[in-house]
């Protein structure tokens, strides 16, 4: 954020060196930090990005404005991050999509709210896809977020994510995508709990995730749950992260 | 194992109060390490693990002697590790249980066999739920076990195992269990996958698991587990162990 509002170019390259040398597919970039410049900033951070790493991005942002100028300067198809089922969102986001060939990534949650049962989420999942499709964009292209809340306030939340998780992937095509650290706020030794639900999580499903590429337990884990959900041929990822050191 | 054959009871008894210091629920009691005195070595063991220690016992033989014995001298009612889908085991062992009132771990194998899929072990279950019923043995003393193996030999082997363990939560009673270790066979860092593959499993509904309780990462995981899966009230235990020093 620091270095977004101060324009220093140098610690967000290396940041990008850092996080693909780690084993990041791809880069998350979001400029939340200052609303009111956040469409330039947008802009900035992509280009500054793109000089030194060659990594697909994932436009960032609840503002249609700032993803449309995020997807006007990438140079290979990005990720949108996020829509909601909201007809707004959604008729604003999906022709730039279209348009800049990006996959999507799209919250459970609509008006603001994310419903409290796995049925609720899946009639916006399913409201979701039928949305997109009527403007000619495929649900292949869609990752869904089922979205996860802190268990200290809401402890059953982790098996409405899972469940939903599962449900979603009983669609065909569809990919799930989650963020892990939202589930351990409020409760001491964080990393403990993102990276088991990451091991819960993955066996259920999951696609794709947001984590910090440097946060070695996280990655073990990653790893290790690749290896053991058979995504990992001849366990040699796992092995050759063994080799160089990566496993903690 | 040396323990055993030396007779050295106060290793013996100091493992009992470490492992049940460490948050065991159950101590296991194996003399597998010598076939031809595991009868008398079984009833030593639980012997001088009662003298120091009041958890129930899981008593851990394929020989139904051994079983015997170690059930005749147990205090409090015991779990019987293990029963197949084998005739002629079952109806050694089920009387037993009923006579001691211990509930019993049931292996998915049959003629010495692991069925490679899903439903091949289901019919085992299904089989093994049968037999017992017609003892007069109630299912909801039956842990389930649908066992690991190796993921370096094997690699569907968790998918399958995962599969069959939530096929078996969908019967109403009956429980599960299972050890994890097999799972990391010829794998390094061993540990990183057996518990990546414990939260795994404990988010697909196992009940119970055969661990080293002193084993830091292993409970730690554990601990974070439950705490996902809304088996532990407010955190509770969570963060109990964390104020201990038990989370790594």
């Amino acid at each position: 954020g620091e270095a977004i509002l101060n324009k220093d170019k140098s610690f967000i390259q290396q940041e990008a060196i850092n996080q693909k040398n780690a084993g990041a597919m791809l880069l998350d970039a979001n400029c939340g930090v200052s609303a009111e410049h956040e469409v330039e900033n947008m802009e900035w951070l992509v280009n500054t990005i793109q000089e030194v790493c060659d990594l697909p991005l994932v436009i960032d942002s609840p503002n249609p404005e700032v993803i449309a100028r995020g997807l006007s300067v990438c140079k290979t198809p990005a990720i949108v991050n996020s829509i909601t089922a909201d007809e707004d969102v959604i008729s604003r986001i999906i022709p730039l999509a279209l348009k800049y060939n990006s996959d999507v990534i799209a919250l459970t949650m609509k008006d603001k709210k994310i419903p409290d049962t796995v049925e609720k989420r899946m009639e916006i999942v399913r409201e979701i896809i039928e949305s997109v499709k009527n403007k000619g964009f495929p649900p292949a292209k869609i990752y869904f977020d089922p979205l996860v809340r802190p268990i200290s306030t809401e402890p059953e939340q982790t098996l409405v994510f899972l469940s939903t998780l599962r449900e979603i992937k009983n669609i065909p095509e569809v990919k799930t995508v989650c963020g892990l650290s939202n589930v351990s706020f409020g409760l001491p030794k964080r990393g403990l709990l993102n990276s088991t639900f990451l091991a819960m999580s993955m066996a259920y499903g999951l696609d794709a995730v947001l984590i910090d590429p440097t946060d070695e337990r996280m990655m073990s884990v990653f790893y290790a749950a690749r290896a053991l959900l058979k995504k990992d041929d001849f366990c040699m990822e796992y092995i050759s992260a063994f080799r160089e050191g990566k496993l903690k």
